[in-house]
């Protein structure tokens, strides 16, 4: 065992209370394990930072069970295969799931991972968002959820995220008005300027609500939201009969387990008779497929801009996924750990 | 014009500032109208009280238009034609719509009325509930948004109520564990003992959570919610994943314009998954004769209980609709105005 590689993890070591803190986790280091009958070792090339993450090392009520104390963290990431004794699955292969914050992880056939082919003019880092969950998030929210028709008007929340950024480009390909929400100036330009979205707010700086009311002024026909709170409040403030809101994201609620008070404009899904609907990407694992083929030949047609952040280095983890609370990130936020093979 | 009967109105005279006093309408008398080209007369004979009446009385963003002041407040109402210039009328014919709190009313093709034919054991007050706007609005929420399975646990608000008692039934014959919440003992026992649920809990001295926990042991699949607030955040802390919630009414919030918090479970939106529709049984009139029929059909097969609370006289009106809020009715209020023809 001792000329197997090294390979580091971060151990979920205490539940964070407010912003996730280093001091959260543990740094363990081992040695690689050696593949079993029906495994494979993997290399973990980008560990994929997302604001679950939060929900994932809490103890919250969650749509998945929560990491335990002492774990490995839980993370979407992109790996290639170094070892394997797994059909399907051959040395060099690319695989893409939840893989952990880890340096080397074994996966069989059971393991939350599929194996990523390559696509013309999408670069690998764009698995870990366009066209990995992230996209299919996106995907399926505008499309399945919102049922968007040309001319309506949507807004999206956390705009310039790697979520909202897909849903609002795809927002516009369906003709729709789109409308932005974002946390900086810089954000509201590339918005604009990129992604050629109708308008753009800065929620730091402007009142959301009356810019929304500036900027639609049909009304708001559907919302993808990733905020909630009082930006969800504001466009409440604003619908139309028969809106439809994507819940895809509550990220102003995630940094706290207190009861946190609901949209006070609640009553407003009665009186415009709205459809509310919670969901996440991986609920509809059969419309993968269609989702990473459309949102792939959009890229490779120029209609889908697309950007990262990447960080360096495996210990950079605990600190760098706090970037998605405080909004200092541009693009999707991975974490290079070793190079592309 | 002298020998022309006698027509009574509540006009609409105030916004009411919690529950509706009678000062707020103004009662107007005058003689009734003579029928024009295309129009018939028609004597009222039951109005309809719902809660909805206190939505359209406030000057709040609503899915109709408010009353204005000065106007004869809007209701569903049933009566006979007695006078008829309008093809397809004819005097003696039932019709069914928003006639209003009056005695007299003019309709014609373009009224929001229709023609009501009698149905063999089926009275002609159940036009008001059963196979009225009340038992269509039941059963849309019930078969097209929360789309029960069999096995499932449902939780119904206002359990006794007009809406909610039919929809708790049709639950049941859905094949639902159905839990209905009331505000009184003796509607408990009738939940129990003549629609057959399978709980009934008093919001009144129950806690109503902890009564749910004890009676949701497989959690909430689908609620029917006609009461907001504290009752729905309530059945939100056991709701199973892709629940679905049918928000017919939020009765909680009707008698304040004041902003209302939200439900401070709203996270669980996205942690389950949830689906929430706000919706009228208007909203589909394509449905309306799948849904007639239906309830019809179950009433005459002793499978739908249904219950109607009369008060009496024109006078009584203004005075009566607030036993909806105070719930010191026993189903389904109307206000006789004349005897049936």
């Amino acid at each position: 065992m001792s000329n197997r590689p090294l390979s580091r993890a971060w151990h979920l070591a205490s539940r964070p209370d407010g912003l996730i803190r280093p001091e959260n986790f543990a740094l363990r280091e081992s040695r690689a394990p050696t593949p079993g009958e029906g495994q494979a070792l993997v290399r973990i090339i980008y560990v994929s930072l997302d604001p679950t993450d939060r929900i994932w090392a809490s103890a919250r009520e969650q749509y998945m069970t929560p990491v335990d104390i002492g774990e490995v963290m839980r993370s979407v990431a992109l790996g290639v295969v170094t070892e394997s004794n797994q059909p399907g699955l051959k040395p060099g292969d690319i695989v893409y799931g939840l893989l952990g914050w880890q340096d080397y992880v074994l996966v069989d056939k059971r393991s939350p991972v599929m194996k990523v082919e390559r696509r013309p003019g999408v670069p690998l880092t764009a698995q870990l968002g366009l066209t990995g969950f992230i996209g299919i998030t996106a995907y399926v929210g505008v499309i399945d959820i919102l049922k968007p028709k040309p001319g309506e008007t949507m807004v999206v929340t956390t705009a310039a995220g790697a979520v909202g950024s897909i849903a609002a480009q795809i927002g516009k390909i369906m003709g729709c008005r789109v409308v932005g929400v974002t946390g900086s100036d810089a954000k509201c330009r590339w918005l604009l300027d990129e992604l050629q979205l109708d308008a753009a707010i800065n929620y730091k700086t402007e009142n959301v609500e009356a810019a929304l009311r500036r900027h639609c002024p049909k009304g708001i026909d559907t919302v993808f939201e990733n905020v909630g709170g009082a930006q969800l409040d504001a466009s409440l403030a604003l619908v139309n009969h028969f809106a439809r809101i994507a819940v895809c994201g509550l990220i102003s609620t995630y940094n706290t387990e207190a009861a946190v008070p609901g949209p006070s404009r609640f009553t407003q899904v009665l009186m415009h008779r709205l459809l509310i609907k919670g969901f996440i990407g991986g609920d509809h694992p059969e419309r993968f497929a269609e989702a990473q083929d459309a949102l792939a030949k959009w890229h490779q047609e120029g209609r889908m801009a697309y950007r990262v952040h990447i960080e360096d280095g495996f210990e950079a983890i605990p600190h760098a996924v706090n970037l998605l609370f405080t909004g200092q990130h541009d693009g999707k936020l991975i974490v290079r750990l070793a190079p592309e093979p």
